[in-house]
């Protein structure tokens, strides 16, 4: 289902508050006081409707997540899945990334998702790619030192131009999977886009890289 | 023609001496004499059957290759194929790339290939990929700083591997293509294997990195 800008969308995120932050700004600095533990937090970008967040948090109960989806219309999606798979452990926020700065503070996040990112191929729209400089300096700075970045995409110039990127801002790779429903990864939790593209047999790449 | 260890490769090997080096450790550090040019030096490891450094040759004139290829039943193709291709800046070496240290001193190579090489597949021989690190040290001890190493392969794993191990050794990585017959790269010069994998429909992967 997918619902396009519907004033109910915005009563349905009110009655979800639980799940949905509607005042995420509010929590820079003490985003652990929100999610009233100690616990690591992971954060992804570009969440859509919510599937790899949600199997994720029930995977691991003991890391808080915070999913950042901008169009409201995908994340009640994210919200319903995360209602019914009854974690509490999730947060959903519906931003747009672009100054992280001003959602979290220095070191407050512990490890960083990429999924299927959109691609943006042309040259002209290269600072839109989230894997751009400009966002690698922001999630430097909201990262903890040797903080770990997972990106996956189906996108084989995603691909390209991400490691490439990580690497020209001096950070080193862990890991580098250029198929990977071929290897086994029993932690791997597949997102809606990878279902679909594994599905049609394309490969999944996916890296691990970290800040120096 | 695959010639086995017969005696007169060695016959052969001799009468071609201007053409593959019969002492080459004698050259360590005075190269250039050798060439008696001041152009730079481009290295090949397992040259195979010379297509790639015979053809680079001609197309770089201003450019001395060296090739290095252990098997002198292989390395004998390939001095017929830089005799074919009439140009005078290419020597071979038949020798095990073990210590280059001892075949060349420090800065003394401009940029290095490493084409299909050997992928070594089982964890138990990864010391003997030639992109395991303490390759990578002979590498940065024989190169020019900031010196360039291109790898091309249709091994997937031994790229993936190279990527990795380049990055964790502090190396840059200034290009990273997944498939290489589906860009158009006129200055691309295609090897022996290259070739082969490229008509079987299969990807071949390229990557570029720079020493710091
Ligand atoms: C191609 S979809 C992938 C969705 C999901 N991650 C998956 O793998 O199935 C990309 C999603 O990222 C969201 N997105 C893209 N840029 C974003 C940004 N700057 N901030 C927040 N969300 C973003 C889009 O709205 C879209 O829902
Ligand atoms: C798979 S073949 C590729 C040949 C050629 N580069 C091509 O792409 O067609 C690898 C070659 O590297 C040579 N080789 C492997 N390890 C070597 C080493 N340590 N020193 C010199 N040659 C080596 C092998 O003998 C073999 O000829």
């Amino acid at each position: 289902m997918r619902m396009r800008n519907k004033p109910w969308a915005d009563d349905f995120m009110e009655e979800n508050n639980h799940i949905v932050e509607t005042s995420p700004f509010s929590h820079k600095g003490s985003w652990k006081n929100m999610f009233q533990n100690e616990n690591p937090i992971h954060l992804e970008i570009g969440s859509g409707k919510g599937q790899f967040i949600a199997n994720m948090a029930k995977q691991h109960l003991d890391i808080n997540f915070i999913g950042m989806e901008k169009v409201k219309s995908v994340i009640v999606n994210a919200i319903e899945k995360v209602k019914e798979t009854e974690v509490t452990n999730v947060r959903l926020v519906n931003e747009n990334a672009e100054d992280l700065r001003e959602l979290f503070t220095v070191n407050e996040i512990d490890k960083l998702y990429l999924n299927f990112s959109d691609p943006w191929p042309k040259a002209r729209h290269e600072k839109r790619r989230l894997t751009y400089r400009t966002f690698l300096e922001q999630y430097q700075h909201i990262l903890k030192p040797n903080g770990e970045i997972v990106l996956k995409t189906d996108n084989m110039q995603l691909f390209e131009y991400s490691v490439v990127s990580f690497s020209q801002y001096g950070m080193r790779l862990e890991e580098v999977t250029l198929d990977l429903n071929n290897i086994d990864d029993p932690l791997n939790v597949m997102t809606e886009y990878e279902e679909k593209f594994s599905s049609l047999g394309q490969p999944i790449y996916r890296c691990r890289v970290r800040f120096p």
